[in-house]
């Protein structure tokens, strides 16, 4: 049964050498290449094509290069097919970097010492302590879990919402919309790796940011619909929040003369918080058709229902 | 026995407020202020007044308010005073905090990233795993060793130098000059933690700087004199090195229109990697003082042969 994969080109090269090198018996074609299209099985996709089933009628299995499934259109999909997020360790590892790396310049003040390097002004700013800065994970799935690990390391007081209940070692764990107000009263450096669902796009809006404590700050790596831009520039504007790092937008890339290019208090990074790494994302999606030709259950099936 | 404190007054507040809680029964004033001259037996601060042993002709030990004790001028004290350096663990985590956060972003590239951002661009570039990117610590000392430890934990390659052999766990130590090429010619990202002495003054220069690989960063947290200004910026601007964050400089505050304010490849903040915390810093200096009454050996007493 062979493969098609259709993203970026240079990437996909790679998956190519490594799927040539682990499972030699296996046709892996680079789209448009798609040799026989009767006999693709598996499509590794950002953006399938339109007519999926009529390309490929006999395909079994859709992948989603990246960790999020909210680009695809359910409609068009048979309601049997099943469709599957990337989880690897790989995706997982870029996504605690940044994290981390987000969580520990804003607990420092980083965004406003470097905005005072630009305008020659050497001023030191009174230290919290990272066990009096409260960090709030919004989405506890298999990111949101890995990246409170090392702020709960670092001696953060975290807590996490999900939808459902979950219990995480060191984390006070909220769940459901009615315990979200609580969560967000109790957050300083809200972080958001929800998924994007019909509740969750623009989530992230005035009323939300003025449930957390004044002077809050905002790390932004779930799906861009999610953030309204307005409402993040008008809540930095009135220091509701007093900075936010920003990873994901609506668009992307976004507009020239967009606000965000050039605010003081936003860092904005182009959609790299977390990237798919070749080898260990074609060590997963072997993995995932090995299970579904052994009729065992494969890791990250979406649940439409529930859109994640 | 009393207890002078001549520094920043601010936090100077802080340390009488906490020792009144802790150990009522203690004088503790604030320069100017000293009380009887003649009852002072400890004195923490950052520059002592010159005439000191003349000002307190009773005084039994001289205790650095910050991890470095190079400013105080030894030849001007009694080589029978111990002179000590502030080892409290608030102080630590800053350190640890702040070169978390600096190595993740020369890791990420987010110096580039956010010059992108200024810049109207979108781009992504390709990333290296943790595991490939191979990070070098100079000095080994509490603060040295500290900083490691997350290291190792999200996945880095770590090596450390420092003047004599060091054993730490899953980190490659390199002890004595002789070794300096081999560690430097290993390091992506380079950490300097070194004390100020007479052999580290001007280190970070531009033959240090060329046995590094190319593209290599800096993160400098040791002492402002360390640093070549003029071979940092020769470095960048010839892409031997791809950025530097700063956090020390001599002199301090850098002088208007000096390179580094605007250099689009530094990360400029004013000396606050690790600030004192009053707290455990107060705890750290009524211990040592109960040490020294008792006739115990102190934590963090300088050598002054070593220079630190």
């Amino acid at each position: 049964m062979n493969i098609v994969y259709k993203s970026e080109p240079e990437r996909g090269k790679k998956w190519a050498a490594l799927v040539a090198e682990r499972a030699p018996a296996t046709r892996f074609h680079l789209w448009p290449d798609t040799g026989n299209p009767e006999e693709v099985g598996y499509l590794v996709a950002w953006i399938p094509p339109d007519d999926i089933m009529q390309q490929f009628p006999n395909l079994k299995v859709l992948f989603s290069v990246g960790a999020g499934a909210d680009q695809f259109d359910y409609a068009s999909l048979p309601p049997t097919l099943p469709v599957v997020r990337m989880i690897e360790p790989g995706l997982t590892r870029g996504m605690v970097e940044y994290v981390t790396f987000a969580v520990l310049g804003l607990h420092r003040d980083m965004p406003r010492y470097l905005q005072q390097q630009r305008e020659g002004l050497w001023q030191a700013h009174s230290v919290h302590t990272a066990a009096s800065r409260r960090i709030g994970v919004m989405g506890l799935g298999t990111l949101g879990e890995a990246v409170l690990q090392p702020l709960v390391a670092l001696g953060f007081d975290c807590a996490g919402w999900s939808r459902s209940p979950r219990d995480l070692p060191g984390v006070q764990c909220y769940a459901g919309r009615e315990r979200l107000g609580e969560f967000l009263a109790r957050t300083d450096i809200l972080i958001c790796l929800l998924p994007l669902t019909a509740s969750t796009e623009g989530m992230l809006n005035a009323d939300l940011f003025s449930q957390l404590p004044r002077g809050a700050a905002l790390v932004q790596v779930g799906r861009g619909a999610q953030l309204d831009h307005d409402d993040l520039i008008r809540a930095l504007d009135s220091q509701q929040l007093r900075a936010a790092v920003v990873d994901v937008t609506a668009p992307e890339p976004l507009p020239p003369g967009h606000a965000f290019w050039q605010h003081p208090a936003v860092w904005l990074t182009p959609h790299i918080a977390s990237q798919t790494q070749p080898e260990s994302a074609v060590e997963a999606l072997l993995d995932n058709i090995r299970r579904f030709e052994r009729g065992e259950p494969m890791i990250g099936v979406v649940d439409r229902e529930k859109g994640y």
